[in-house]
């Protein structure tokens, strides 16, 4: 059988990941295809408890490594038992956040050196990587606009400006190094512009 | 200030490390020392957290290398939180279990690649490393005998005695190749015995 393949939603708070998941998640299964679709952290109930414990605003402040740690813990158990399974049963995986977001938070947010996020993803994910991203991009103030609308802010969403800005500019950096895996949406437009430009992407791929 | 030291205690299920951690507690107050006893994994909320989803016997198995970054996200916390504040206070630290655990059961037990496990000492343990490891020492099955009359068996006690007759090889080989630094104690005499050797070992760091 031929195996499934594997989609990810990439980029800050607020930019609509949710929503256009969905959306693509019609757009795949109007063509037949069985779709599962998940999130990072997460994915299992191991890796949604390590989530638990990482967004929580918890009053001990998280070791950068440990966060970074914890992070690829639930990658390895959601690669196990979710990821790989489904794309072995010729399943396409669609999932909110992989490891670009690990390079944007952990990498260009708290600063962790590039080469033990590396490290970690070539030695973790068994092989396992997205066949295409899309990194729905939109400026920090419009997305935090939106974040700021939902219940409780997580510890990640209570970061600062500056914070976002580095993770926004290592999402657009890994974009235009990898231009044939992770397309960018600009997520600023109407939803209807943002929508169609995801379906030209994603067509191509069938 | 003089900086405290760090002392380990290691070894299998049901050596005795609680007994003789607290046995070692006495002696070093005895000489004035304050003494900060802690545990691994485990040691912060957050790490304790995790010791509690790593032991807990769940439906869901857990990949190998999730356990083994699990363990280490705790240590970057245990550490952070813990085991630096206290030895910069001039505060003696004694652990039950540390990284000699993760060569036994996650490299010798699971079979996990040691040159990950050193990769991740390099990486996440900012350079701390026990001044002294007490490795208790039983033949497994006169320690199983002993953890099976506690209550319930976490994850780990319910593995099989050739999982343990694994974890028992690589301690022994491990304070083979660094017996500076791990002192083993014949486990299975009297605890008269035990703690003749324990004292003999402690007072020559003093």
């Amino acid at each position: 059988m031929k195996e499934g393949k594997f989609i990810t939603l990439e980029g800050g708070e607020g930019v609509g990941k949710s929503t256009n998941l969905n959306f693509v998640k019609l757009l795949l299964e109007s063509r037949g295809l069985t779709v599962v679709t998940t999130r990072e952290p997460g994915g299992t109930v191991l890796a949604e408890n390590i989530r638990g414990i990482l967004l929580e605003n918890q009053q001990e402040t998280v070791s950068e490594t440990a966060e970074l740690l914890m992070m690829f813990a639930a990658r390895a158990q959601h690669i196990l038992h979710v990821i790989k399974p489904a794309m072995e049963k010729g399943h396409w995986v669609l999932c909110d956040r992989f490891t670009d977001s690990t390079y944007a938070y952990q990498g260009g947010g708290r600063g962790i050196d590039v080469s033990m996020i590396e490290w970690l993803e070539n030695n973790v994910q068994q092989g396992i990587k997205p066949d295409l991203t899309l990194l729905l991009d939109a400026p920090v103030a419009i997305g935090m606009e939106r974040a700021n609308k939902r219940a409780a802010l997580d510890r990640f969403e209570l970061e600062k400006q500056q914070f976002f800005e580095k993770v926004r500019a290592t999402f657009l950096q890994r974009a235009k190094n990898n231009p044939q895996d992770i397309k960018t949406i600009n997520a600023a437009q109407s939803l209807d512009k943002v929508q169609h430009e995801i379906a030209l992407v994603v067509r191509a791929l069938l």
